[in-house]
């Protein structure tokens, strides 16, 4: 076997430690050794039971961050696995291991662009920053938004964020998003009347009452989209009636929506259209909501020039911008009135059993977000 | 207070008793004894954890069983009762205790109205039987079908089946049960494709496939029943799919759907047509079906001519013959070409907490159970 490439080396370190959400699990211990011996500055900010790294390099503007998750999400059934999850191993030239796309072959390439980036231009313009977290996976609430938190109560600004989440289609590189869809949950309540099957006349079965306006909703369309979203999509991700015994009508129907929308619908009118369906069936229902991020969306300017870029000069490609997908931790940096774009290898596999990803594309990835800088900084 | 009744006495004897499925408690024990002091022989019958009594008085026929469980449903939340399930009391003319209504008030009131029978009678024409089990409301797999093909494996003949069940629904006698619906229950499985909610056109989400096919089931006239049965219903007594997580789109979906059936319709045309029906839906699916029961039905005859004779010279009432409700073990004893008729209390509080039966009632019940002897075998 040859001998890894820094990026991949650097990426078996991080694939070895578990760090299962909300674990981070010593990663930005190692990450941070690596940055504090190129000149950056390293803050811990631990909330919760979450570890966070903010790392800085120079003190100017303009602020270039490279933004990630440490945490990975859970294996699955370990026995199915090819390969152990955490014992990181290259075969056929792909690199194996949980969080090998989602992602820690980005934070590896990140971590060894940068070296070599200060290493050739240690006196670069503005400035470099990480923000790193262990809460992306999770719930998300102890982790980049209380960091960003933390940055706009003290006015620190970040211009510019490069978030490392596995963007890319076909070939790295071929896609990167520059923004992301709104996402509304909510817990939908159907109430019927609770009864014995034998009598139903007695009963009123919230799962016949649900289930026209389950197919309406489903059939409906929220919005067509625009220049930089696909049309507002509507799925019902769980449902559950039953008493678990089959001779029991039971007395409600709980179901679990969410909408991914576009900037052509807003979360106050896609709730309100839900009600009006659900009234025009004669429901009685309850409905509670939680909005999870609104869109956010970054317009072609600097940011997206200079990755663009970029990858066109490390593969020769022109890259496409896009919002589908799903939501991430952008939506939090988005709010500081930060550029944000996503870019990172290849998402085929990722929260998949024997998770992987191209050896190769890492270390173009690893080129790619050196080019980035030397447009940006230098 | 004043002396309880003997039907009440031994109503509170069998209630003070535990005999939550499969349990029997000792109840056919007491009840046996009794028995046996008027002449009865007696025959314990144990399959797999249930005891089963089959008592007979006579040689010859016609025979006349009395049939019924001893076990009783669980009680809930003992804490929301107001009286402790398990130490029976009269109060404001009402026997309170698990069982009181389903079924060991009617046990104590066949004891009771035979040994009352006997005295007047000893020489009475035919036979006498009991044919009790302690798994009426659990799967009913080890008991009255069991005692049903013991006695048809050795040709033992039953005419004419009493079934203790509380049929009653606003004073005693005012229903007598003739037959019942059949039973038909599925698991059904509808396949999708698992997914990222925020890729929707990746995966097939089971439940939007299923709510339109959902609907139609539970908007179908499956037929309109006739002059004995009410028209077949359909329900779906449980619901599920999904991971738990909001954002994953699941791979299935599995319904537990149930017909009750008249003679009208079959279960081999009930699975066909909703087979049709998935079909024109265009479902992946998987049906697993279970027949609990067939219809039975009684005719007008010489035991519900009996019956109907001792409600009338009892109560003065006219007694109404259905065929709604659930299952009991009546269809099993139907099998044997037995005439089948279910006669026992008001059915109100059946299977709830506090479940509570009129003292009164459960005497007039004695006298109608003697009554029917009297029409039938002198």
């Amino acid at each position: 076997m040859t001998e890894l490439s820094p990026t991949l080396t650097l990426a078996c370190d991080l694939i070895a430690r578990n760090s299962t959400t909300p674990d981070d699990a010593g990663c930005q211990q190692l990450m941070g050794e690596r940055l504090s011996a190129c000149g950056f500055k390293l803050e811990s900010m631990r909330f919760g039971e979450v570890d966070n790294l903010w790392a800085r390099r120079g003190t100017e503007g303009p602020v270039l961050c490279f933004a990630g998750h440490t945490d990975v999400v859970p294996t699955g059934p370990i026995e199915r696995w090819d390969n152990p999850p955490f014992s990181p191993v290259v075969r056929d030239g792909m690199l194996h291991g949980r969080g090998a796309a989602d992602m820690k072959g980005s934070l590896a390439a990140m971590i060894v662009a940068v070296e070599r980036f200060i290493a050739d231009a240690p006196d670069h313009k503005g400035s470099i920053a990480f923000l790193i977290t262990s809460d992306e996976e999770g719930p998300a609430t102890e982790g980049t938004v209380k960091v960003v938190e933390t940055l706009v109560e003290r006015g620190e600004k970040v211009d510019w964020c490069i978030v490392g989440e596995p963007s890319s289609t076909e070939l790295v590189g071929d896609v990167v998003k520059n923004g992301r869809r709104g996402s509304l949950n909510a817990r939908l309540t159907i109430k019927g009347k609770q009864g014995h099957v034998a009598y139903p006349h007695l009963a009123r079965n919230p799962i016949h009452l649900a289930a026209p306006a389950l197919a309406a909703l489903a059939a409906e369309n929220w919005d067509a989209g625009n220049a930089f979203f696909p049309p507002t999509s509507f799925q019902v991700s769980n449902i559950n009636a039953g008493t678990g015994a089959t001779n029991v009508v039971p007395g409600e129907l709980v179901a679990l929506i969410n909408f991914r929308f576009s900037t052509e619908s807003t979360a106050e009118g896609l709730q309100q259209r839900v009600r009006d369906l659900l009234d025009q069936h004669g429901l009685d229902y309850e409905l509670d909501w939680t909005l999870s991020g609104l869109p956010f969306l970054t317009e072609p300017g600097a940011l997206l020039d200079g990755v663009s870029a970029a990858i066109r000069k490390v593969t020769g490609r022109e890259t496409q911008p896009s919002t589908t997908g799903g939501t991430s931790d952008g939506r939090f940096i988005a709010t500081m009135g930060t550029q944000v774009v996503e870019l990172g290898p290849i998402n085929a596999t990722i929260h998949q059993l024997n998770e992987h990803v191209s050896a190769n594309d890492l270390d173009t990835l690893t080129e790619i977000y050196q080019a980035t800088m030397e447009q940006l900084l230098t």
